[in-house]
C-alpha cells in the first residue's frame, strides 16, 4: 500500500529567534539536525522507508530530507526540489520577531494575520533586504510578494496533484520535506480540515505524520508515526 | 559558456584502510567530510557555481555533493542520482585489503588486475558478504559481478552522452561527484586519454576539476578549479 510520509523541517534558527521567515533561507539549528536525524531514525526503526522524495527550494527542508533520509539508509533515493514546496511567504512581516511586529503593527492586528485562513501580510517592498526576486533559485518565477494560507494552498496543491500524487499511485513510499504551511496544505486536503480549523493545526518540527492510501487512492487516518 | 565539474568523493573509510571498496557502501572519514566543504568552498571562492548536479548511488558521493553544495550556497539545485555513475566493481578483490590481496593472489596478479584496462578482477561469489543483487536500491538492475576499467568506461559513456551532455548543451554548468574510475571514464573521453595511460592516472579526492566547452560543444583543457 502507498504510504506519504510528511515531515515538517527541524528547528531553524528564526524558529528559536520566533522570527516570521518564510521564503527567507535560514539554517537548522543543532537542534533541528538533532530532529531531523531522529526522523530518520524513526523512520528506520519502523521500517517505514521511503523510495522518493520531495522538498522545496529551502536549506532547511533539503538538510532535513538529506539527514533524515541518511539516518534510514535511504540517501540513494530520487529528490526533488521545487519551490512550489516552499514556506507560506509572509511578505512584509519577514524577518521581525514577534514583539518587534505587535511593535509595529499591533497585536491585534499581527493575530489576524498569524490566524487569518486568507488575509495575506503587508508585501515585502522591492528592495527590502529579504528581496529574494534576484535570486537564481527562482530565476524565471514571480516571486511571491506575501501569501496568506489561502494562496499557499493554491500553489501546494496543483503540485501535489500533478507530481506528488501520480507517485504514490505507482505504489511508491513518499516523503515530503517541508514547511509548517505547505504541509497544512496537504495535511487540509487529505483530512478534510475546515478553513476555520487549518490556522489553528499546528505541525510539530521533525515529528513525521504518516496517510496510508487504500487501492482507490484515498487517504486513510492522519497519525504520527512515533504512535504506530 | 557550459562548463563542468568533476569531484571525486572525499576520503572514505575504506580509502584509509586501503580495502577495495567498489559498490560497497562506505561512508566518508572527518577528512573525507572536509574535503568535500573545502570542494565547495573553493567553487564559492572562485565564482563557478553548479546549476545541476548528477552523482552516483553510493553514500560517500551522495554526501560529497551535498556537503560541497552546501559550502557554495546551491544545494537547491537539481540532483539526479544514478548507478551509471558508481565506482568500478572490483569484485571479489572487495573489502580486501593490499596486504591480504597480495597474500591471496600474489602482488604480480593484483598489479594486473589495479593497472590493467580490460583484465576484471575475479568476480564476486553470489551469497558473499559484499553481494548487492539484493540490496532495493539495486532493484530491477543485473548488478555487476566484477568489472574492468573498460567496462565500467562501457556504461559510464553512454549515460554521460544521454543524459549529462544534454545539459551542458543547454548552457548548464554542470557538477558530478562520483569516484575514481567513474571520473577516469569521463576524463578518458574528454581529455583522449589512451587505454594505457588512463590506468596509471590518479584522480585525487575532492579536488574540483574542470572542463569549459566551446559553442560546438568541444571540450577545453583538463584543469584543476584551484589553479585556475
Amino acid at each position: 500500500m502507498p504510504s506519504l510520509i510528511l515531515v515538517r523541517h527541524g528547528q531553524s534558527q528564526w524558529n528559536l529567534e520566533n522570527r516570521f521567515t518564510g521564503w527567507w533561507d535560514v539554517d537548522l539549528t543543532e537542534k533541528g539536525v538533532a530532529e531531523a536525524k531522529a526522523a530518520g531514525e524513526l523512520l528506520a526503526a519502523t521500517g517505514l522507508l521511503p523510495t522518493i522524495a520531495f522538498t522545496s527550494l529551502q536549506t532547511r527542508a533539503i538538510k532535513t530530507l538529506h539527514l533524515a533520509l541518511e539516518a534510514c539508509g535511504r540517501l540513494w533515493i530520487p529528490e526533488t526540489k521545487d519551490w512550489h514546496l516552499n514556506e507560506r511567504h509572509y511578505g512584509g512581516l519577514t524577518g521581525l520577531n514577534k514583539a518587534e511586529t505587535a511593535a509595529k503593527h499591533g497585536e491585534d492586528q499581527v493575530k489576524v494575520w498569524r490566524r487569518s485562513f486568507d488575509v495575506p501580510p503587508p508585501v515585502l517592498e522591492a528592495g527590502s533586504e529579504y528581496d529574494l526576486s534576484a535570486d537564481p533559485r527562482y530565476a524565471g518565477l514571480a516571486v511571491p510578494t506575501t501569501e496568506s494560507l489561502k494562496l499557499t494552498i493554491e500553489r501546494v496543491l496543483p503540485y501535489w496533484e500533478a507530481t506528488i500524487l501520480p507517485e504514490l499511485a505507482k505504489g511508491q513510499t513518499v516523503i515530503v520535506s517541508a514547511h509548517g504551511n505547505s504541509l497544512r496544505a496537504l495535511v487540509k486536503h487529505l483530512s478534510g480540515i475546515s478553513d476555520e480549523d487549518i490556522t489553528g493545526l499546528e505541525i510539530p518540527t521533525g515529528e513525521p505524520i504518516v496517510y496510508d492510501f487504500d487501492d482507490k487512492m484515498l487517504a486513510g487516518e492522519r497519525h504520527y508515526l512515533k504512535d504506530r
